[in-house]
């Protein structure tokens, strides 16, 4: 049951396609509806659940039976009965999480606050460590680093993996214009499914770069096995300014998935075919 | 059967590691020895082999029995009866291959080569690939940049896998002296081996930096699960000079295998504990 869109926040083409795939292997999605209600009528493990749901869309109610019931849902900041309103450490009433300065500093100078309890932040481990280890080196050993909130490189993982980096293709528009942008992509075939001739097509993967500037990489996006360890050291490249010639010029690793992206020569705006019909 | 070192030109360090692995999961290596003579003692898939093997420090003669007998060798450059003599295209007269400059242009000024066939160059398909894109866009449409020979990522595909970028220890201390190569390392465990508590410290990440060069890194080196597509990013990142510090500001993505690049603080010089505990 999906409330609205899959994966809102995330670039939507890569969304999409994920919805795509799950679709054709097996996972039936029951969109613009929520569960108001769950009924057990029978115990057990798989036991038997009665799922009743509205449209978020009107007053239609549906209901259905199902074995498991799983919930995807977010966590709260117990940020209240912790006496921060003592120290005057203030927060965002409605979600009670706590809006910090980009040195993750409080209302209260000498109070700090790092991770998931931070407002209008990201919740991954990885940026809480970093952050967390950045501040004591602020702090303790004499450095200046600030956590990166932008550059935050990150993995949905979904039967088919997705790992991003920077823009969306949406937000790159919004921010920068759509013809300031260029965005290169291609499907791709992992060479372990050719053998039994699988799923041709369904991996993708696509940068966008900013045009004005030297054509730098400002979005990084890959749908396909391991996107997570592949996407991990392209973040790293963006962190060093990656442009379009420089990935280019890398020369790639025969046979992984990752090469690809240094081979990207279709943009979408030219409309040209993407399809592969070998490895 | 080994004839002399694994994985030589490799950084040794991680040739041992992948050694001690695969004995450990049933590989029995006979090191220093090359097979002479492979008898057929009897037809069929899997058969029975005799082969009889010489030291290759003294005279030391041994035979065994086998069902499969696997050669990993080389390839040679034919390029005696096409020709070049004709044009005037020189050949190395002992290998058959062929030298060119940094523009892949052979002795020849017209006459250019690619790939495999090259003196003193890599045998790899995405440098083939590389340098024929770039000889084309250079000769015809007008780019400049030639193939770069140095940076270029590679991949073992043994069982535990291993990819490099970059000098080897060895080399890295030969070129710029001990005292000047910071090498960080940690050994890592993938979240899916923690379950089963298998193999812990066997995975191990390292990275060489140039210390008189802001710290910027010269090599990296993964053995682990997808180690190919782990270091494709970081291949690209190299090639925008990515130094330490860019590193340790990358933020990880949780849980891969690629993020414990992202904070590697033991030097090895110091000695300190890389082993890893949990997850
Ligand atoms: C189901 C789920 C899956 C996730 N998967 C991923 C993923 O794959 N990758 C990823 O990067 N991130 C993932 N996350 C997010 C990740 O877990 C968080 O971003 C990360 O744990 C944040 O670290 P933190 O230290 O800010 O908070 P937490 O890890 O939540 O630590 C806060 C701690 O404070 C304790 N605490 C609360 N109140 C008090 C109190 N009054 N006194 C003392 N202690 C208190 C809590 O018990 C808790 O141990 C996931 C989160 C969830 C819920
Ligand atoms: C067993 C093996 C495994 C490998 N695994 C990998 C790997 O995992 N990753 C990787 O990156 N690289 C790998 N390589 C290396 C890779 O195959 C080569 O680097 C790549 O093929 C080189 O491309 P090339 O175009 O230079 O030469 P080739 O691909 O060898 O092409 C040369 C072509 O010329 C043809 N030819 C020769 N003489 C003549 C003639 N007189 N007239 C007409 N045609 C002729 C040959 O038949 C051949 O088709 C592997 C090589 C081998 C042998």
């Amino acid at each position: 049951m999906v409330r609205s869109i899959l994966l809102r926040g995330f670039d939507q083409d890569i969304a999409n396609k994920i919805g795509e795939y799950m679709e054709e292997h097996g996972i039936n999605f029951i969109r613009e509806f929520v569960p108001i209600k769950v009924e057990q009528i029978e115990e057990g493990t798989p036991g038997r659940l009665k799922v009743i749901a509205k449209s978020t869309k009107g007053n239609q109610i549906i209901e259905g039976e199902y074995n498991t019931v799983l919930l995807a849902i977010g966590r709260d900041a117990c940020t209240r009965k912790i006496g921060l309103d003592k120290v005057g450490v203030k927060i965002n009433e409605k979600t009670g999480k706590i809006p910090v300065n980009d040195e993750e500093q409080t209302n209260v100078p000498y109070i700090y606050a790092v991770g998931d309890i931070l407002e209008d932040k990201l919740e991954l481990t990885p940026v809480a460590i970093q952050a967390g280890r950045l501040l004591v080196q602020r702090l303790y050993a004499g450095a200046t680093s600030k956590c990166d909130y932008v550059n935050v490189p990150t993995t949905v993982f979904t039967p088919l993996e997705y790992g991003a980096c920077g823009y969306s293709e949406e937000a790159a528009v919004e921010k920068f214009g759509e013809e300031n942008i260029e965005v290169y992509h291609s499907h791709f075939w992992p060479l372990e499914w050719t053998v039994p001739s699988r799923d041709n097509n369904k991996c993708y993967a696509k940068i966008i770069c900013n045009i004005q500037d030297n054509e730098r990489v400002i979005g990084f996006h890959v749908l396909g096995p391991n996107a997570g360890e592949v996407t991990q050291g392209f973040a790293a490249a963006i962190k060093c300014g990656m442009t379009k010639e420089q990935l280019d010029s890398t020369i790639g690793i025969h046979p992984v998935c990752a090469e690809i992206f240094t081979t990207l020569s279709v943009t979408k705006r030219s409309g040209e075919n993407i399809l592969q019909a070998g490895c």
